[in-house]
C-alpha cells in the first residue's frame, strides 16, 4: 500500500471542522502556504486548513491539541522572519478567510476586522467613515490585521499614533486548548484584571491565534506637508528631531536616509529627477493636520537652522517626490543585488555611534560588503542592508545585530523575531527575562504546539 | 517574655537591605501605611519597608519570598479599590523612596523616573524641557508613576494621549522570587519577545513590584478652548462626540455630567456664578493645539448643529470656570453624603442604555437613593455615585457592576480591580479569561506572595 494513501485521521477531523475543500493536503495546494514571498524561508506542511471564523478556528486548534500536532497561523504571508511558514510538518493555520471588516463606530471611533482582512481593506473602511487608520507600510495590500497585530507592526507612522498595540483595542483569541478568549469590547480604559491582548499583540502566534481585533480609528488629516532635510551628520539629525518634537504637535512621520544610498535610488530611478540638496545625512519630515500645517513646519525648521538646506513639498506630487527617495530604498538595494536585510531599533541618543559604527563592524564581518542605512528616525529604528555579503553568511547578521545590543537597542524593531532571530534574543533579553517569557509561553500553552521555533 | 520582644527575624533581614530606620515595626510608625486616604480600606501590616532603589527593592522581596511573607507594593496610596493596604499581616512595601525623575531626554521625547515620583514631579520636569505628560488627573501631588502603571491609569487626556500602558515606553520590575526584569530601553518599537512590560501595566502589584518607567512625553500645546454643550440626551451627546472625532484632530478630552449633578455642583459652589444652558446632558470639550484652535472648535460644534447651546471659553479663568463644573462633582458629592463611588465603563454606543438605567437599578437596590452620574464621554467611562444607600450595603455596588457587564462593559475603567471588586471580576472576565489570567500570575509569582487578594 503506497504511504501517500495512508488516511490522516487529523485531516479528516479537520474537514469535519471546515469542510473537506479547506484542508489542503495535496503538496500543489499546499505550496502556496509553506514558502514566505522572500524565498529565505520555507518548510513542508503536514496540511493548510483555511476555517472561516473563529468558532472554526477554535475546532482546528482543539482537533490539533488533540492530535498533538503543531500550528503555523499564518495572514497575508509577509512576514520577513519566518514566522509565517512552517518548520517541516506543522499544520498551517490560515487566516485569510476571516477578512470581514465590520461598520465603523463612529462614537467609538473603531471598527471590527477579522484576523484576515488586509491592512488596505481597514484603511478603506475608516477613509469612508472620514476617519483614518494609524498604521501604514507598503505592503498594505497583502498584510492582515491579524498579522499586524501578532507582530506589533510598526512603520513610518508610529511616532504619531504608537506601534500596532496601541490601535488594538480589543481582540478575540483562540487558545492553546482551543478555548475562546474574548476580549473585544473594544474599551478604551478597562483594567479589569491583567491586559492578556496587550500580551498577545507581538507574540508572533506563539501564546494563541488571533481571530478578530476592534481597532481605533485616527482622526483623517487632509492637509500634509513634507519636508527633506540635508544634514551634516547623524548628531545634528538627533537636533533637529528633538527641535521638531518641542515645537511640531502635527508631526506624522520623521525618517532618514544617508547620502550613499540616496545616490543608489537616484541611479536606479534614472536621469530627470529635481535636485535636492547633498549632504551625509538626509532627514524627511512629515506634518498632518486638518489645516494647512506648512506654517507650524517652516517656523520649527527656520527655530532649529536648517530652512536654508530644506526642500519643502506641500502639494502631493511633490511629497510623492521626496517620499520615493526614502521608499525607493527597498528596490534600489534589491536591484544592485541580494542584500541582507535587518530591522533593528537603537535608542534616539545612540543611533550617531550605531551608525558611525555599523560600516565597521560590516567590514570585518564581510570585507567588501557595502551598507546601506536608513530607516525610522524618531523611534530609532534603522533597516540596516548589506550588498556583497554571502547570502547565507550568519556572520554579518550576528555582526549588526550584536551591535545593536551593544548599544542599548532590540535586534527586532517592528519585523518580529520569528525563526530569524530566535537564537539572537539572547543578546537583548536576559536571563531572568528569557525565563519570565518561558514560563508565560508555558502557561498558556504548555504542550508548545503553536508557532514552535517561533520567538523561544 | 512579653511577646512584643520576640525578634522577627524577617525584619532583621530587611534591615540588613534597607538599614534599620527603614523597617518600620512599630504600630505608630506603619498606622501611615495601613489605612488608604478615604478610610474605606485598612489593614494591619506585618512591617513597613522602605528601600531606596530597585537593588533594596530586590533585596526586600527576595527576603519576603525566602520568609514566604506576602508582599502589598504601595505607591502614593491614592488608590480607590484597596489594592495598596494591607488585608492582614503582610509587609508593605513602600516605594515612595524610589522618586527620582532623571534628565528629559529630547530627541527621543522621554524621561525616566523612579515608582515614587509623583506625577507632578514628571509634569513639572517634562514642561521644563518645553514638552508635557500625556496623562494627568486630580491626585497629581500624591499619586506615583508606578501606582499610574500598576493601575493603567486613565483620566481625561486618555482620550488623546491613551491610558497610562501608552506612556510607558520601558520599566523595570521585580519579580517575585527578587530577580530583575530589565525592560528599561525605552525603544518606541521593540518586538524582541514578548511585552511583559505591557502585562505588567495594570497589574496591580500581583506579578511584580514596579521600580522605574521611561515615559514617553507629548508636545506641550499652549492654546486651549473648552466649550460647554447642553444636550437634550445622552444619544445627542454620543452623536456630538463621532463629529468631533471625525472634524477636530486637536480634541484633548470630552466629558460629560447630568443636570442634577450640575445643580448639586452650582448649590455647593454658591451664588455668584456665571449661568450656562440648562439641559439633561452637558458635555464638556477641551481642544488643546500649539495655535488657536478656536476656529476648528467652533466649525465643529455649527457641523454638529449645537453651537446655540454652546458656552465657549478660550481663556485660562473661562475654561477653569468650566471645568470646575466638571470636576465639583466629586467635592460636592461628598459634602452631600457618604457615597457609593463605582468607576465603570461601557461601549460608547451603549452609554444612552446604560444612563438610563442606572437610576432604575439602583432605585431597585437601594429607594430613595440617588444617583449622580458623570464622567469621559470619549472613552465611555463613567463615575457612578450614589448617595443615601447605607455605607456597608453591597446591593448597590453589585446592581451597578452587574448593568455595566451587561452593557458589554467592565467593572472597573481606571481605577483598577484591587480588593474592592476582585469578587466581581466573573461578571466581566469568563471561565476561560479567568483560567489564563490565573496560569500566568502562577506562572510569575507560583508561591503567591505578590498582593495576594487584589485582582484574582
Amino acid at each position: 500500500m503506497p504511504v501517500a494513501a495512508a488516511p490522516d485521521v487529523l485531516a479528516q477531523r479537520l474537514a469535519a471542522v471546515v469542510g473537506a475543500g479547506h484542508v489542503l493536503a495535496d503538496p500543489d495546494m499546499r505550496a502556496p502556504f509553506e514558502r514566505d514571498w522572500t524565498g529565505r524561508f520555507a518548510g513542508r506542511a503536514r496540511l493548510a486548513v483555511r476555517p472561516a471564523d473563529t468558532a472554526q478556528v477554535a475546532g482546528v486548534v482543539a482537533a490539533c491539541a488533540a492530535a498533538g500536532a503543531a500550528i503555523v497561523p499564518q495572514g497575508g504571508n509577509t512576514g520577513l522572519v519566518g514566522a509565517g511558514v512552517p518548520r517541516g510538518g506543522e499544520v498551517v493555520l490560515s487566516l485569510r478567510r476571516l477578512d470581514h471588516v465590520g461598520a465603523v463606530d463612529a462614537g467609538a471611533g473603531q471598527v471590527v476586522a477579522g484576523a484576515g482582512a488586509t491592512l488596505a481593506a481597514v484603511q478603506a473602511r475608516a477613509g469612508a467613515a472620514g476617519l483614518a487608520f494609524g498604521v501604514d507600510f507598503a505592503a498594505r495590500d497583502s498584510a492582515t490585521v491579524g498579522g499586524l497585530a501578532a507582530t506589533d507592526a510598526g512603520g513610518a507612522l508610529a511616532l504619531r499614533h504608537g506601534t500596532m498595540r496601541a490601535q488594538v483595542a480589543g481582540l478575540q483569541a483562540v487558545l492553546a486548548d482551543g478555548s475562546v478568549l474574548p476580549r473585544r469590547a473594544g474599551l478604551l480604559k478597562d483594567n479589569a484584571g491583567y491586559d492578556l491582548g496587550a500580551l498577545l499583540v507581538g507574540s508572533e502566534g506563539t501564546l494563541a491565534v488571533l481571530t478578530e481585533v476592534a481597532l481605533r480609528l485616527v482622526p483623517r488629516l487632509p492637509a500634509r506637508v513634507a519636508a527633506l532635510v540635508a544634514l551634516p551628520d547623524a548628531d545634528a539629525a538627533v537636533a533637529l528631531l528633538a527641535v521638531l518634537r518641542a515645537q511640531v504637535a502635527s508631526l506624522e512621520a520623521v525618517e532618514f536616509f544617508l547620502d550613499d544610498g540616496l545616490q543608489l535610488v537616484l541611479d536606479h530611478l534614472g536621469a530627470g529627477r529635481d535636485p535636492v540638496p547633498r549632504a551625509p545625512v538626509h532627514v524627511l519630515v512629515q506634518v498632518a493636520a486638518r489645516t494647512d500645517p506648512t506654517q507650524e513646519l517652516a517656523a520649527a525648521l527656520a527655530s532649529a537652522g536648517v530652512d536654508d538646506r530644506t526642500v519643502l513639498a506641500d502639494d502631493g506630487a511633490g511629497r510623492e517626490r521626496l517620499w520615493r527617495l526614502r521608499e525607493g530604498h527597498t528596490e534600489a538595494i534589491n536591484a544592485a543585488g541580494i542584500p541582507h536585510k535587518l530591522d533593528v531599533g537603537v535608542p534616539v541618543a545612540e543611533l550617531p555611534r550605531f551608525l558611525a559604527q555599523v560600516p565597521r563592524v560590516v567590514a570585518r564581518a564581510a570585507p567588501g560588503a557595502r551598507t546601506i542605512l536608513f530607516g525610522h528616525l524618531g523611534d530609532g529604528n534603522v533597516h540596516v542592508n548589506v550588498l556583497g555579503a554571502a547570502p547565507d553568511d550568519p556572520a554579518v547578521d550576528d555582526a549588526v545585530l550584536a551591535l545593536a545590543a551593544a548599544c542599548g537597542g532590540t535586534i527586532s524593531a517592528e519585523h518580529g523575531v520569528g525563526v530569524a532571530k530566535a537564537r539572537h534574543l539572547g543578546l537583548v533579553r536576559g536571563s531572568v527575562d528569557l525565563a519570565a517569557m518561558r514560563r508565560v509561553k508555558a502557561a498558556l500553552d504548555p504542550a508548545g504546539i503553536l508557532n514552535p521555533g517561533a520567538v523561544l
